[in-house]
């Protein structure tokens, strides 16, 4: 168990790279599966604390992006979590509609590598 | 399922960042815990898909990082997975040491910030 952190000093705390964005990973409250990496900045990090709905900086788009507010598929906070470094975030969420990922699938992370195929070096 | 990737085209496709480093979320194959995030850049994920042992970039030492080279907390890749962008990686680890953490605990998300204490807006 780690030291209790207020929200106000997680958001002094959490150190955001040269870009002002600090990766954080969305896990699946029922089961732990991971459903996403994304990014967020000091205010969409702020605004997914008060409003307990995952709120991220989309890089591609250059904008506030409150997941599942186009879609549906909100993602609602119940934990957050720090890491040992606090340059990484992981939230347990509730996953609206069944999907975290664009295509439909539950997790982004659905293409796996297969290893057998590695080339020998 | 997704569509079988070659660990070639999987080099060839990972999107990179301007630092030249993609991040990567170590999960114990055990229970799907999240253990760490870190980053690798194209030749350590390439030295971790063949050798099969978790070998990052260490950004604040600016050197390749085998993961247990220095505690013996190896971590071996049992899978791997790229997301939809092809901008973020997770892998199925085995923990040696049942620490993955330099501070010793199981997970470097060991903070949790507790929601209850956020100040209102």
């Amino acid at each position: 168990m780690g030291t209790a952190s207020s929200y106000d000093d997680l958001l002094q705390r959490v150190q955001f790279g040269a870009d002002g964005l600090v990766p954080v990973i969305a896990r699946d409250v029922a089961d732990g599966e991971v459903l996403m990496l994304a990014y967020m900045n000091r205010d969409t990090l702020e605004q997914t604390l008060r409003t307990r709905l995952m709120t991220y900086w989309s890089r591609s788009r250059g904008e506030v992006w409150v997941k599942g507010a186009t879609s549906g598929h909100y993602q609602h906070v119940l934990a957050a979590r720090v890491d040992c470094d606090a340059d990484a975030l992981l939230f347990d969420v509730r996953q609206d509609g069944g999907a975290a990922c664009h295509t439909g699938r539950r997790s982004c992370f659905f293409e796996e590598v297969p290893l057998e195929t590695a080339s020998a070096p």
